[in-house]
């Protein structure tokens, strides 16, 4: 196990009508809000209505900036940062999902900042102040709600980067599971993929004798593999839209993957192709994570088998390991068609014919090696965009 | 599940010589430092010297109160109080294990109350206020390194109660796995049933919809039963050690028990037994929680059934589940007797002569409740310590 420091104090309100706690957690921070939103979904559903009202009747001042696109923009994160600045607001609330949490903690880095916002993406700056972010959750997917980090993209070049730091984490989170009543199926199993690939790229390790925060992982997954289902089956169903935004969360609080080196090469490659075509990244995860494991298992067969065996419940087979490893991938796979996922490129009807650009711009020409669980190059990227193929 | 409000905001700093960074996370809360600690250990040790050093080079201020006895007690919390007042402290640093460390939260919160710490424990105040808390574990078993809760010693009556509130997390714990490698074997085996308990009181709700928070604490289950033999075999195998010693975290920072009912008969079922003769909470434990279990199960024997499937992988008789419940308590107890602990009343020599008088105290005369599973009477309680008896 590796030495690590973990501290997480975003503060979890959970439940039915969590979000009529805006005003009394916002109050705790300040008393001028910035109300930071993406479309029309929480004007028609009475949300922005409802958490308004429990910010106004806390006493708050409320200026409003909405518009928050998915992969979020780092013009809106200028223009809330000028906003803030003008306004002299004291913390801003994020209502929505990843996006928008995600350009809420942007914005807040880079109002205490003298220089521009994007000087942290392109890692010439470090955050040492922040305004504080809360959240009232309505799609569980990214965990951003109570991760150290965020991702923008930069629309000079279409760049889309990550920061992280401590500072970044939320200092509450609203979650009403039945906020995410209405997601339509195809979102909700987008969230799904996603939280499931922030285990898988935690679970992935190097790292010996990890064997508590392997339990753990696998326990998460083997929660979101029954869960996932029954939410898209029955969308009212709290139990189970109770169960899956929680394990967003976990799955991405960062305690899953204390002691441990992490992978996240997964993500780097499907960066690219949601980049490049226009698919969901829940849905890019599902297409790129099968094939990331069919190329690499051979690094550590034995997890592989573990991972079959413990999550997916595969019937061992002690003489040839492979069938197993196989087997395992093989029912993550029917998990992510089961919820209506892609899990090929032609699924999601994407063409072949610009594998070797992506597998170019996903290691900036050879010269990046992506992930630790074994360290990727150009010819690798390639071979599992290959291997998305199906 | 039920909802639920959660947040922890300790900040774990684990690894190997994760006690030398005393003095810089000390200095974030104070320039004086009430060192509080028990015994000889950490003087033969060298820790103390080594957390002294760590202290003074960050220029802070030094005050010591050792002494704490296990089951820590009232007169030298009061003592540190008046300590703590006199020398204007800033903060409190407990070196130690579970009794230090609620010692020191005790006298945390005294310290700003202009009335009698005790008033906390015996019901007739809350706490408002607190001085920060930090923490250097060195027994895995209680928690208490970044839980809410104390329990004292009133040696007036030699009433053993606790107290809890979020103020009560401490603001840092130092993990250091190899300060555990000294601990003895039977030590080792009773910190590992206080968190085993831990997870228990957690798993056994009558919550519904809670799979996700099953899942992780049967995934901590897995991995205390699968750590606890090589710790004790190999005293200084680290991987061992450290998952042993982030598992007694984990089974108490709270995370394991959000949306549920938790249950906690057994504990005050074991405090009667612990405090009537002299045996380690640990092992009062081993003692009273399979035998909890056998006096409970038909509340829920699918949820048992469950526990002994997936925890301890018996296979399950699906036309005689009381024969797999059965196996999984035997499973149970035969894992605390694997590491050394005792599993019935006379495997620790103590004599049955007082089971009604500690059953009468347990329940305060028939006139409380014990536990939310199923609530439990005088006469239940005596059932369950004549189960004790093997």
């Amino acid at each position: 196990m590796l030495d690590f420091t973990y501290s997480n104090i975003t503060k979890i309100v959970f439940g039915r009508g969590a979000e009529e706690h805006a005003g009394k957690e916002a109050a705790a921070w300040g008393k001028k809000v910035l109300l930071h939103y993406g479309g029309g979904h929480i004007v028609r559903t009475g949300l922005k209505d409802r958490v308004t009202a429990s910010l106004q009747e806390a006493g708050l001042e409320i200026v409003e900036l909405g518009g928050v696109q998915p992969n979020p923009r780092l013009s809106l994160v200028r223009q809330g940062i000028a906003l803030a600045r003008e306004e002299r607001v004291d913390l801003i609330l994020a209502v929505g999902g990843g996006s928008v949490i995600d350009s809420a903690k942007s914005i807040a880095i880079g109002v205490p900042y003298e220089g521009d916002v994007w000087d942290f993406y392109a890692g010439k700056a470090k955050a040492r102040e922040t305004l504080p972010v809360g959240v009232v959750l309505t799609i569980p997917a990214a965990g951003s709600e109570s991760s150290t980090s965020a991702v923008v993209t930069n629309e000079d070049g279409w760049r889309k980067v990550g920061y992280g730091s401590v500072l970044m984490r939320p200092k509450f989170a609203l979650m009403n599971p039945e906020l995410t009543y209405t997601l339509p199926a195809y979102q909700t199993a987008c969230g799904v993929a996603d939280m499931f690939a922030h285990i898988l790229e935690r679970y992935f390790t190097r790292e010996d004798h990890v064997g508590l925060g392997d339990h753990l992982c696998e326990g998460a997954m083997r929660s979101i593999i029954q869960e996932a289902p029954q939410a898209i089956a029955e969308p009212e169903n709290y139990g189970a839209r109770a169960n899956i935004m929680w394990a967003g969360t976990v799955a991405h609080n960062g305690l899953l993957g204390v002691g441990r080196s992490e992978d996240w090469a997964s993500h780097a490659i499907e960066h690219e192709l949601s980049a490049m075509y226009d698919l969901a990244h829940g849905a890019g995860l599902a297409i790129v994570f099968p094939a990331w494991m069919k190329y690499v298992y051979r690094q550590d067969p034995e997890r592989f088998v573990q991972f079959a065996v413990r999550v997916f419940g595969v019937e061992q087979n002690f003489h040839h390991p492979e069938q197993t490893i196989l087997e395992g991938i093989r029912r993550l796979e029917d998990f992510f068609r089961r919820i209506g996922l892609p899990t090929t490129l032609s699924d999601a009807n994407i063409p072949a014919d610009r594998l070797e650009d992506m597998a170019e711009m996903a290691t900036a020409g050879d010269t990046k090696r992506l992930g630790s669980f074994l360290p990727l190059g150009q010819s690798d990227v390639l071979g599992i965009y290959r291997l998305c193929q199906g």
